[in-house]
């Protein structure tokens, strides 16, 4: 059996997982980031204590336990940088090594999701593929023959920090023009309030919202732009054309064998899908360019769990 | 011994190789493209016999021919796109085997470039690496592990073409801000001749090619950057500063150990390399993250034709 743990911003979720990427038993608990590193690591040999005695089975049963967390490791497994904990430099592989004593594995969070989806979602069988995780921003994971790939330095796959424009605001990360801000939910969210700050117009989700800016959320301005609603529509066709740049750029450079979508922003299905393969056809480079397939990604919330058990599997194997 | 033809726009040359990348003989005839596919494959026919007659080996001692194009190529050697021949889906792998009867390798010219630069230039050693050439537009090849990668359906690394901004004209491509219309030879003289049109600022380079434009050229206006004038100066920071979001780019997704850059803005040298570093340290996503070296390709015009040999070199072991 495998351990898999989704470290969050706002919680841990575990899993005992077979090989296979099948959930055996799940457990979650609070982050509560504010307690800093020491803490958190303590939760987290607890946490994995407990799902093995809920679940009946002994710590020696237990082969591996990888860890996707919302920043980025080196090969290491140390974490460089993760701003929703505020951690940098901190040996994670190695403190909960010494408590557990088998292997851990530490990888990026949309990393260890497109692994779940290599093993056993929607690019299961393919050479290579990328998943794109559009949620509050976007998180990328690549699966090149078989294996995660994050680049020399673990650096590599940041997707969402991929310059493709000029924006009205800057990322968090300082720079402007990243992939996140032109289409994550916090992107189509604050593009969305720019436009009803800027209108005069009538719009269904000017009257839906009443001015309460903090009643904005994607699926809302989704729901919105289906019905015909103008100014949400102008909204979803802004995300659309990025996301198409950025898919665009992802086949210009890496040519992946399949493009997954995933996050809260994936959730419009099929409306989303159609839109988005229709703008990726629009922009090749050429006209008889072969590109790769655009899909939904599966697994939705638990690729989390069932990717940080997979490169667990890997790592050892 | 090993035949590498790096087949550009305008001309043909050939190369004897040995194993180790030297090369032993050379020819070159001018590619006349507007004859058309069938009389270019005969010309590469009787270039190739005459380079082992003039070097005076038997035919039977070349174990394979690579060709570097300029443009895209299947993994079965066929050639998809090739603007600058006016190629389309043509065979050129099975038609040079039907000659020649040893095995055929076909790539993009930049890729094999990235090969030649990995098996004896500035990558050598290195896990991953990727090459960029700046010239007429910027080519770009990648090496991962040891081998060249051009993705699933051959249409990857043409990072030329990944959109990095908003531009005042539009890519030959059909899009709009692909990263060689910021930061190619052909992109600094177009914003130039926009600068020289729309100021009446006092300026050295305009008064060197007084009203001119077609004396306009990338050296040129490196060398009166260099030399303090203000209009070049701001060609140059432009070309700088979308250099650093593409390099940029490519870390974020690719994270390779060594970035090299070749092509004929590559000649400004330590110049170039000086203000490309800083630009891309000044942009990192944070600020403890490590990143690849940057370098200079080192083996200027004859990367295409050492390259070329190598894809035979890999492609038959």
């Amino acid at each position: 059996m495998l351990i898999g743990i989704d470290l969050g911003g706002t919680n841990i979720a575990a899993g005992i997982v077979d090989l296979y990427g099948e959930i055996k038993h799940l457990k979650s608990i609070p982050t509560n980031s504010e307690r800093g590193y020491e803490a958190i690591v303590r939760d987290i040999v607890k946490l994995v204590f407990e799902l093995c005695d809920e679940y009946g089975i002994d710590k020696s049963e237990i082969k591996s336990i990888g860890i996707g967390i919302p920043g980025i490791a080196d090969k290491k497994g140390n974490v460089i940088s993760c701003v929703n904990l505020n951690w940098n430099d901190v040996p994670l592989k190695i403190d909960l090594e010494e408590y557990f004593k088998i292997p851990v594995f530490v990888d990026n969070d949309a990393t260890v999701a497109a692994l779940a989806e290599f093993e056993c979602g929607v690019m299961k069988g393919a050479e290579s593929g990328v998943l794109l995780t559009l949620g509050t921003g976007i998180g990328g994971g690549i699966v090149l023959n078989g294996e995660v790939y994050s680049g020399f330095n673990g650096v590599g796959s940041e997707i969402g920090h991929m310059v493709i424009g000029e924006n009205f605001y800057d990322c968090n990360c300082g720079k402007n023009g990243c992939f996140e801000t032109f289409a994550s939910s916090t992107a189509i969210i604050k593009y969305s309030k720019k436009l009803l700050e800027e209108t005069n117009e009538a719009s269904l989700l000017k009257d839906e919202i009443k001015g309460d800016f903090t009643k904005l959320n994607a699926k809302l301005i989704f729901d919105f732009a289906q019905k015909g609603d103008k100014l949400a529509l102008n909204a979803v066709t802004r995300l659309i054309k990025y996301l198409g740049i950025g898919i665009g750029n992802i086949i210009t450079i890496m040519d992946p064998e399949i493009i997954a979508i995933g996050g809260g922003i994936s959730n419009a299905g099929e409306y989303l899908l159609n839109l988005v393969r229709e703008e990726v056809e629009k922009n090749k480079n050429f006209k008889n360019m072969p590109i790769g397939r655009i899909e939904l990604a599966k697994l939705r919330n638990n690729a989390g769990i069932i990717g940080a058990a997979m490169i667990g599997k890997h790592g050892i194997r």
